[in-house]
């Protein structure tokens, strides 16, 4: 089966290729760029070397191919779309562009209306652990945020079975720098980002959308309508000192007094055969809870979590890395899943112990 | 006037050594050790070289002092402090023995009685911001938890003023490697320890005693005994990839909408005159909130906030130096109050840019 | 083909876990630990959660298998290499105890006498790129020090060649923390490493050794025994702020005045088909020369080179990961030589970018 | 004292301000920026809120001052020089462009002659170790290197007493981030410029010629014009995962055979009674050699050294903070030399443990 990038010569868009040029079931076709165009990848992306010969070559010059993956700039696949549908059968776009179900989203959190709605209305949000049927069929699939899905699949559970206070939902997250992606900025440069613990957004993070919009499904798995019960998510990431990786500490309080094996039994419930979610909560050991650098260049999505024993709270963490089940990963847990492959073809690699 | 120093082989004996060769008001007299008696200071602390020829000495024989510091673990000043109070004139203690106010606290949070109440009793809190004319006068100061104090000057205007929910109170601290000490263990090895957010507390972590209880204090200036208003603080620590430093994010909910101007009237009435507390709320550049790192070897506790725009929630971001504003530092602000010196002799490093 | 590892606890065991578990050829039968029999091996090595069922073995209960790894502590292979005999039918053995080829070699650099000269003399040293044909044929193929193969592998085209002077070899290595082990120390503890440039080798060390036995061969491939023509290498090693890699910058002096062409020819002479050497040597770019920090997990040795403009000098940069191509991934290739299949099997992941 | 600072945005000119704005014997009195006019301060260096009130003024408006320090890029200063001595009594220039005494080597090293040679030739190379009497005097007062001043005060001892072989002296340094200035780049983007080992220049670095220049002068304290005596220094500059500091590791062969007590007495005999040079060089414990990150702040330059017991290799390890005895901190022990304070004032931090 052959795939092409559109817009490969970002982090995502390298963190595709390292997955997709040793998926035993694709062949990576071509890869686009707007600034490389004839240049060999591995001059952008140096773990290629030795690798793969291919050069980028020009969108416009792009040959059909059975799945299109999209890494370009939010604002761009809504313009986009109907081009990338005759160049992919189907098309994974991991930008911002497909994944808000309701369009009066994009004004309230990306300040501009979108353009298609057509299209926006047949998109799958593009995460199998919720919306697996949906993506199989789907001819667009939308990629998600990092930050939200580490806090969707994190909480998933406990509002899908409405054990919480929707009112008051903290989410607390660090991630690495790479989620800034591959252009240079202040906040990027090395002397001011090494060692920081920075509120890069304090509050109204887009990916806050993604969250309440991903948590507001019904127990039937139908999005809900009923404003009461849409939840209020409070969120706030921190740029912290590593170049990988999302933790998401996710607070929330209880409307009823579960203790540690019902909360397990949830979680099991929702999660019992999903192959990239793994609960992590250990007795003993210095890795009790999820740790993002374990799971570095891995699909999985740890979560873990403890009860406060002197109030409601219950602390949820999760844990992916940004580019794989972030981003690269889930994009092409996706494909698998689009296209009948074993839903870990490509996937297996299960991180690292040192790192 | 002279000064000593029990158990100065650790990190916090370290800095307070730091801060006190340096002050122009005192000079150290003594420091004693258990295991590196006769030992060069710098042996230990290899960035006294050149500095100081002090030697460790036993503790047993130390000579009469003004000031008597006391690093060593808990559980040990509650025991000897009597010993302590024979060799200093006041003693500042920085473990945890000296600062419950209720003595059922430490059967609860630290899994045995107190042992010497009547000096439990006579003991100051020592954070000179929320107690200075109690420190000026007391003979026993006891230090604070650097996580505590990190929340608790974070949030002490708004709960002093009542203005927040008592029941949802999360504070998310990040937290550097020094804070866990000198002694080695597994989980501060290097491989194990670099790159993680390692949620080391995500529960019960006993400062969350010490924030319930200076969060407790009515607008006069009484602990309050009303049960019902006991603010219930919801406190997880992580551990991440720096030395030094603590960002403690603190989100609370408004009891009314209170707007930034508003908030910042409460912070300046409380903090206005304070030299060691800074607002930091930027609306541009990349150090728009606190930054530990930028305050290193600093007494500063920088402090900022913004206001959710889609919910009653406050988000409060507050950054020490754990060794001293967290510690050490704290400790010697104390001393000077208790002396009556400029409460920044001293204390009049400013951190770093870049570091 | 069935494998097992002795002392799997540790890093290189872990490394080899995560190597040999996703070999096409091969399956792990067993781990043996000797403080961890019974316990799960991902309670060690967290990154196995959901990986693999299996337990620590003892290693006196250990069944026969086809390949047998050792990771186990210098000075133990030695005593035990005919026991391992019996559960491998070959063995490969990470320790040092069978490296070097002069028995003399071991109380001079190791403080004691070798235990079995007859095992000693049979065993080929485990470095594909120079011994391929004995370790096709060896039974006992031994590892080599991972600081050691950097050098050798950036040094053996000039070396093999007579193109340097041998008096005046200087080699500069930057390791990551992991070489040092699992095993906590003070040197290891997070404050005192990290953020680091400590001369943890400034003479002496061990791997030299190595190096000067590896770069003596002669160009017809014999150990030379010429005392005038042995090389001398002046090695210091530095523990840097990294977990994996090692870089190791040789510094040499040309005995003619090769140009840029001349130094390709001779290093694609003697590795033009290794599947694991690439020459990185960029006009332009971030990464004009080898970095180790892209070839985490992977098996390549990045070789890169500058002539000085103004002396006979060349530099030669070396990058490796320690723990693959400094332990574990040139261990497995040594395995896929004596048993036949491709050299790249287990072993094409080709490193990230970014991380 | 009235001081003012040309250029005071960057990272040198930051340093600067964080030790002139302590020194108890001068007063800031202007700092200028080319971007900044007009802005405070602390919102470029953020350290300094509350600390001044200072705003950044255009260069051309400043008034006159005692000691005028200039941070502004190489080849301004040359063009500039004349204009700045109407502005300051005395100018300590940070640039390159009064650092290197023989003309010629400007084209050579710097693609470009030098612009106003009657200066250059009164200008004092501002290294107090070396130069004091001439500094004492001097209008002009140039910086140096940082990298270049690490291995200068390392090997000058060993040059100077003509102990060392010429033609094979290694500099092998590692770098933080923070030398490469406040100006981002790909090569300081922080996902590609974190964990990195990178030679970014391996060979023909400017500084090269500061160290051939300064370990030419002959016992008598004049530069040497023998040109069959003039040192080849081959140098290579790593940059290594940390914002502060330089380690150099100088690696040279001895004339003649001297033991650790005989190369002791040289550098006393040297540095004796110099209050910024320490030797490190201890038994035990895991800072037996300079650590850069322990000085962080402080002005020392730290000296260790090993003598290879299996070679006649000498190697030298020098540490300091490449923004103080690497660039503001030795400015400012320049004009206390030029004022005659002693030498230490507002140099008095000691550095840190840990960091």
């Amino acid at each position: 089966m052959k795939v092409s990038i559109v817009g490969g010569s970002g982090y995502t868009g390298s963190e595709l290729l390292r997955v997709l040029l040793r998926h035993p079931k694709v062949e990576v076709q071509e890869v686009s760029s707007e600034h490389y165009v004839d240049k060999l990848l591995y001059k952008v992306h140096p773990n290629l070397r030795k690798v793969t010969d291919l050069k980028f070559v020009p969108r416009e010059k792009m040959k059909s191919c059975d799945i299109l993956f999209t890494a370009v700039p939010h604002g761009t696949s809504m313009n986009s779309m109907e081009e990338y549908l005759k160049v992919g059968t189907k098309v994974v776009d991991l930008s911002a562009d497909f994944r808000l179900r309701n369009p009066d989203d994009y004004p309230a959190w990306y300040g501009h209306p979108h353009k298609n709605l057509e299209l926006l209305k047949e998109a799958a949000y593009g995460l199998p652990e919720l919306h697996r049927d949906q993506i199989r069929k789907a001819r667009i699939v939308s990629g998600h945020g990092c930050l939200a899905v580490s806090a969707i699949l994190g909480l998933y559970p406990l509002f899908k079975n409405r054990k919480v206070d929707l009112q008051h939902v903290v989410v607390d997250s660090k991630v690495g720098s790479s989620a800034a992606g591959a252009e240079e900025s202040t906040s990027s440069h090395h002397p001011e980002r090494s060692g920081v613990v920075r509120p890069y957004a304090a509050t109204m993070h887009r990916h806050t959308a993604e969250m309440e919009q991903e948590l507001n499904y019904d127990a039937k798995g139908a999005l809900s309508t009923d404003k009461t019960t849409k939840p209020l998510v409070s969120f706030t990431a921190h740029a912290v000192d590593m170049v990988r990786g999302i933790m998401s500490t996710c607070h929330v309080f209880l409307n009823e007094d579960l203790d540690d094996k019902e909360i397990w039994k949830l979680y099991r419930k929702e999660y019992g055969n999903e192959p990239f979610i793994r609960i992590v909560k250990e007795q003993t050991g210095i890795y009790r809870f999820p740790e993002p650098k374990l799971i570095t260049g891995a699909n999985f999505c740890d979560i873990g979590f403890e009860r406060d024993a002197h109030s409601r709270r219950l602390v949820v963490f999760s844990a992916i890395d940004n580019l794989m089940k972030g981003a690269a990963g889930s994009a092409v847990q996706c494909m698998n899943v689009m296209c009948g492959f074993d839903e870990r073809e490509g996937l297996r690699d299960f991180g690292f112990h040192p790192i």
